[in-house]
């Protein structure tokens, strides 16, 4: 039981030291390790293992609705970068620049790909010629690096794998429907596999993507009080298009400028799942994502027939749920310790006394219930439990969230709330840049989205206390 | 008929100009598109739809082998690239470097990775206490960058996609096996999926990897008898492992240098399967690898009832394969010519006469035999086809490779076979380094390897004449 006790007491608490408890767990449940690469991180078979159950459960949702998936060169020219105004002026100081190729100075920069826009527009511009060429729906899957000064595994690194839409259309009505299309798609899949509730919402000007006319995001809240911004869809208009000139005939053969889009998710969502559903104990897997669903532990295995029932009852669940078997030679406590850690929704534990009763038992990670089985009934029980894991880690989030969702009517409630409460706070906004900034300033918070649900809660500014009839989620945020 | 013709005539003949034949088929069928990044290509989605459905299928074979993926840092710090020897030797003239992040110049350069058996080298130093922890068996998909002065698309590119595996193990057994083991994988891989059969064998020392002990290859032999490398594996033996102290504690509690391995497949792979099975026609995808395995092509389809025919076979044929529908309003024969440039192994042809009888045409992409069957026995027909297609395709590739393989006894008959007819010769080579750079200069061919079945045919040198007992593939190679 030592080796048992120094696992656990090797996280610390997470109501002491938020940011020390997040960076014990990924580095404990095997999902990262560091490298010598400032700021980039190595993924780890389990964190990786965890990034292709969501990479290919949100690639079927994305190819359902059309979406083909490309790849684009790593390298942007820098002429390239520059075409298109806004875009450049954001994401030019955060890049890093390839000077030399082999033994050979570059006579122009390329830069690591930040995002994709402009190799997406150039391709448009010499593959787009007709209005039966539209619309386009390109996603691809890839690394992209943006050069930050502070980074923490998955929620900030220099590299990060996500998976970026880019997306052309014949009318400004197509592009918008798109924009929000995905959202929507962004929202239901993290509500549903990964089980955290997400506020969907408009970007103020502010915080919208450098080059965009309009960009949406869902922000979700994680157990300290904190927005975490989870994925974003901007609609381009005909900006990009315009500044490369992507233009098609028409019906009437006429030509136009397309309408575009572009959205993505990132790695960031695992750190999110880790802030919204772990405990002292480590990760909380939902059952959807989770590499593993169920491992069984067995009690007293040197005894006659244990293993070989642990090993029957795998076999016969590998069928229906992603399963393993720890069979090491280390304590059940150990066992059961590590299994926790790594956050595997469900174990199931069985000895000789269960074989003899013909049962076994399943402890719920997340409530920690054991549940008494009939081995007659397993695979029926193991499919239930995890579908009401599942469930109430999403009903769980969404009481949390909901008990820190806070209103304030003026600038010092919004203070006090968040140095005592962290948590969204709703505030009427007059729409002025420079509200957003002096609450930036004054608080900590920014504004997270103008929320499409969004009820009024009183007609001033919560800064200023002019007019204001937009309802703001602020928030302090990752 | 005019497009259609049009459509078949803008490729050229790949008798006339095979390098020509290849860059329109990669073009026309719609595989890849040229960026403004010198030597770096647009995979398109039917071009990113081959590679996927690879990927998809080989990192199954990989898993079940109990390979693990993970994900490393796109850089290699310049200090951390040098630790090995013969390594940096190999790499460091054709890497891409970073020397600026943001606005700051970097106190170290970083290379974007060409390969990363570095970083894996340095994560292990750290991971790898014990023998518990071996053997060690990961695998990264990703892309890489290599500063090639000349490019062709999927065969040489500044930036590929592959996969590398690197693997650690307590002895140099395993690690032979486990090399081993890789290159039966890819091998028979490439002859069940991509339908093009493989030889095995080992790379002379001058062909080896930088910084391994042994490299393995499988090489392919093109339409144009020129080779392809195609995939290799490499064993470090405990090299790496002294450059990066990689130790582990044995069962007697004895510090122990791990053994390694690396291995790696491209997109290569994709230009292997156009120059093995393509003709003047365009591509041509083995069903097992082919994105649209079967395309329903409605004749007079404004007649009532044949869309509604040809849509319901579609529903009905997607159960058991990737079928799609070309219902656009272009011609028949434009419709066919596109499903050949594209290689769909299979084409169904439906009409309002095939209908009454009740009856439809498949042909064959590959031989263009027209097969009639009734709309009863439509699924078993076929799947039997699409297997028969699979199985003559790696015939087909296995006849033509045969009959392009020469013997050659002396530099002479080397010389005018590869001058009259290029293929993979057989020669026997003293082992002496001097002869494959002398082969190399006076006929242009390399030493593929020398494989594992290997015969003996004769005892001299091919090139000095001198005692010789080593069988040596040479050709020249892409």
């Amino acid at each position: 039981m030592s080796k048992n006790k120094k696992l656990v007491q090797e996280i610390t608490s997470m109501d002491v030291d938020f940011a020390k408890w997040y960076t014990d767990v990924v580095k404990k449940a095997d999902l990262i390790d560091y490298s010598s690469v400032r700021g980039c991180m190595i993924i780890k078979p389990y964190g990786y293992a965890i990034w292709e159950l969501l990479q290919s459960q949100l690639d079927s949702k994305l190819k359902e609705t059309g979406h083909k998936n490309v790849y684009m060169p790593m390298f942007i020219p820098e002429s390239l970068l520059e075409k298109e105004k806004d875009h450049v002026e954001g994401f030019a100081p955060e890049v890093a620049w390839v000077t030399h190729g082999g033994q050979e100075k570059l006579t122009e920069r390329l830069c690591v790909r930040p995002t994709s826009e402009t190799l997406f527009c150039e391709h448009y511009a010499n593959d787009i010629q007709s209005y039966r060429d539209l619309p386009r729906l390109y996603n691809q899957w890839c690394s992209v690096v943006r050069w930050e000064k502070t980074t923490r595994p998955f929620l900030r690194t220099l590299e990060f794998l996500w998976q970026e839409g880019h997306t052309a259309h014949a009318t400004a009505e197509e592009a918008q429907e798109e924009t929000l299309k995905i959202l929507d798609i962004y929202s239901d899949f993290c509500e549903n596999i990964l089980a955290i509730p997400m506020i969907k919402g408009q970007k103020t000007d502010k915080e919208k993507f450098a080059g965009a006319l309009r960009t949406y995001t869902i922000e979700s809240l994680m157990h300290d009080g904190k927005a975490l911004q989870s994925g974003t869809t901007h609609n381009f208009g005909d900006g990009f298009a315009k500044a490369f000139d992507i233009q098609y005939t028409d019906k009437e053969n006429n030509l136009s400028y397309v309408h575009q889009t572009s959205w993505g998710v990132t790695t960031r969502l695992i750190g999110a799942l880790i802030m919204v559903h772990g405990d002292d104990s480590g990760l909380i897997v939902p059952p959807k994502i989770a590499p593993t669903q169920l491992r069984i532990i067995p009690i007293a295995q040197h005894k006659e027939g244990v293993l070989e029932k642990a090993d029957e009852l795998k076999r016969q669940l590998s069928q229906i749920v992603r399963v393993d078997l720890d069979d090491s030679d280390k304590s059940p406590g150990w066992k059961f310790s590590e299994c926790e850690m790594k956050g595997i929704p469900l174990r199931l534990e069985i000895g000789p006394k269960d074989i003899e009763k013909g049962q076994a038992v399943l402890v719920r990670r997340d409530t920690r219930e054991k549940i008494f089985i009939s081995l007659d009934e397993v695979n029926e029980k193991v499919l239930q439990t995890l579908e009401i894991i599942q469930k109430e880690l999403l009903e769980k989030a969404r009481i949390h969230r909901n008990a820190h969702t806070y209103e304030a009517k003026n600038l010092e409630q919004l203070k006090s709330i968040l140095e005592e409460t962290p948590g969204f706070i709703k505030g009427m906004w007059c729409g002025d840049r420079a509200c957003e900034d002096k609450i930036k300033e004054e608080t900590g918070a920014t504004s997270r989205c103008i929320p499409f649900e969004g009820e009024s809660i009183g007609d001033i500014c919560v800064c200023c206390g002019k007019p204001a009839d937009k309802l703001v989620i602020w928030a302090k945020a990752y």
